[in-house]
């Protein structure tokens, strides 16, 4: 059903970040935006408006997940890192069957929502129970199926699941085309180079993204980096980059690396609350802007940042950035936010979502300014509204959230799926793991 | 009135950051706690009780903060750090009447208790308005008068002021004990040397705490550290330390400076968002807890940080110390609670609050577990049920706060003042200095 949406304050997320006042957003039939810009230059549209009191932008999209982890959140607690993965993290999910994952998916989904985030790249297991999940509560997913390889796996068998899968139901498919589905090879460090190859060749073929990590720490790759030099340079070598490649972390990167994501034209979703819990480093942000690299922002699973909050991480961001640049400069509120909205969208090789603009899906978040974050609601100039957004605000504030058209948070509630069931479903998967 | 107040959890902050199961905290007629423990083995007291479904913890304590400045929230945007100091942020102060600050002082009063700070410690121009604005809201601050040398300000007559207040009105005052009065001269490149000194003697003179800036930044005390090697020599060398001092920021500290500070007995308010927020630098964090340096966590002010979020300081604290020491258990999420409770009282120099002890006045937050931080509530392992309220809940989850035994805050509404005309009162200071 058409719809136009009306508000103070409308931040598109064009490059320049314009904040336009009094502005609409004209949605159609099929949820895709028509027309954006100030309410008085607005040619005439025939649909009922929704007045929102605050700010209109658009859905935050997260970059690097494994949202079915809210179910492990908090788990082991601050072990070291080796121990934790050892003792706590990898037992537990060796005991996730695939309803508890869906759980996990629907209690990650739902907490999204109300951080304002409508779409996720998910690297997990069972992408189609991920998908029910996705599609119950109403976000939009980017589902990387994870391939790796270990006793118990056949990564050939995953990869012909995959393949059958896209051929079989389309590169895109749900209502809103909620669902895509991409291909998950875990790492460098957990596949045969053969894999690799393999998937980023069925991959291409296919238009479909490639998902994988990417020196997210000094640790993990020593024999990869020692025999072709670093990650990038491998994956350059067996022919993994050129197609959609979307790499998460890249925190352990050389100028060269930098120069050979650039020149394949390699998102990276940068996850700067994981890689600073983790204690992995800072990933070199002003550089890979400066190179060109498409960057989005990733929260990580709920197990190790330990929230699904993309704006709070968005604050990190401009944080780790100026602290590593020694430059106050470095990553504005503006540029900040890009990151989790053109960003994410731009990382991900995805031109229908991440901004206000016609002819995108209308993903949209509506923030409420009646809030201590925002001490004179949207009266401010512009470069204070979008400081109060991004610096105090946080995601606390996300009232209400469109997908495609469809309202599917309303007053910081879910409007698809009964809350008390899906935190119910979660919390007995949480128990049984503790 | 005496009070006990039951919970499925409690956290009494004690150093070794125990988790009571089942717990009471028993206040007495005055405000302070007489007991806390695991409710099977309390001993019986004769008052109502309160039950709680959540976590109770010690109220937090900001170490440092100008919290009048939330009406100057988001100024200036992103601004280069010396033309947003004189273009946007001093020209506002300098237009900021006593009426504003107050203003500004409640609305900040509010935010901390919606954030479970019960304890601010304030380094701000005109004290006797703050004191009356902390004690309408209900919350407990030191209020450090601020002493600078500067066109059309007097550090003599400011000082004298000082001490006649101090003199008359004693070191603390008010309900509860709700206000400590103290000295902030702002640091030692906007006061000359015999000021600080003289600062020092009428302090120690009156048992009063010095709090100042220290080496924030490498750009600010230049001639200082040329004369002096550093701040912390200087101050030494002057004859400041030895009394009770807490020195905001030390981000800029030598292995000389540090043991300083350790010699002394100086506190030290960490402020890691705003110094991340300015590109300041990293505090040594690791390197002051392990020389024995009291360390409390500070917001700043919030026009530079810009949150009066304390808890979510305190997850920032936990991923800069991992970061800068390459380490993921160099501050735990119970290290980071710590800091922000104990660690607080003890920088302040402060032993009547930061923790759930016998004889401690009855600051207490109550933090609602009915949250999807808490995947399964309280019923998880205490290093769980940590990690969840330091890594996923944040403020958002605080529901009740009570200071000196009296509830201030209740269902995240405070119980003492007309909100909605708190907010009003400052909105207008905002939109006349925007």
């Amino acid at each position: 059903m058409a719809l136009r949406l009306r508000a103070p304050a409308v931040l598109p997320c064009d490059p320049a970040c314009t904040v336009i006042r009094d502005g609409v957003i004209d949605v159609d039939d099929a949820g895709r935006i028509v027309h954006c810009g100030p309410f008085a230059d607005a040619p005439p549209f025939d649909a009922p408006v929704r007045e929102c009191t605050g700010i209109l932008l658009p859905g935050l999209v997260n970059a690097h997940a494994h949202s079915p982890m809210t179910v492990l959140r908090g788990l082991g607690g601050d072990l070291p890192l080796m121990r934790w993965l050892h003792e706590a993290i990898w037992p537990a999910e060796a005991r996730l069957s695939d309803v508890d994952i869906a759980a996990g998916m629907r209690l990650g989904a739902v907490e999204m929502l109300r951080a304002g985030v409508t779409t996720s790249v998910e690297m997990y297991f069972h992408p189609e129970r991920l998908a029910e999940a996705v599609l119950e509560v109403g976000t939009r997913a980017v589902l990387a199926s994870a391939l790796i390889d270990a006793p118990g796996w056949d990564w050939r068998r995953m990869l012909a699941e995959i393949n059958s899968w896209i051929d079989a139901d389309g590169l895109r498919s749900g209502p809103g085309e909620r669902i895509e589905l991409a291909y998950g090879p875990h790492s460098a460090y957990t596949l045969p180079p053969e894999a690799l190859t393999r998937v980023a060749e069925a991959a291409r073929e296919r238009g479909a993204l490639v998902h994988t990590h990417v020196a997210e720490s000094l640790g993990e790759d020593t024999a990869q980096r020692a025999e072709y030099g670093s990650v990038p340079l491998m994956l350059e070598r067996l022919g993994v980059l050129g197609g959609r490649v979307l790499a998460a972390h890249a925190v352990q990167m050389s100028d060269e690396d930098i120069a050979v994501f650039a020149r394949h034209g390699v998102g990276v979703a940068h996850c700067p609350a994981s890689n600073a819990k983790l204690a992995s480093g800072i990933a070199r942000l002003a550089d890979l802007r400066r190179s060109g690299v498409h960057i989005g922002l990733g929260t990580d699973g709920p197990a190790s940042n330990d929230a699904l909050d993309l704006l709070a991480d968005a604050r990190l961001a401009a944080m780790l950035a100026r602290l590593s640049t020694q430059d106050s400069t470095a990553l504005t509120a503006s540029g900040a936010l890009l990151l989790a909205t053109r960003g994410g969208a731009e990382a991900a090789s995805r031109e229908d979502i991440g901004a206000l603009e016609p002819g995108r899906w209308a993903d949209v978040v509506h923030v409420d300014v009646d809030d201590l974050a925002f001490p004179a609601g949207v009266d401010v100039p512009d470069d204070q509204l979008l400081a109060n957004l991004v610096w105090s605000a946080g995601s606390r504030t996300v009232r209400d959230v469109w997908v495609a058209g469809e309202q599917v948070l309303s007053d910081g509630e879910p409007s698809t799926v009964d809350i008390a069931k899906v935190r119910a479903e979660a919390r007995a998967v949480t128990r049984r793991l503790a």
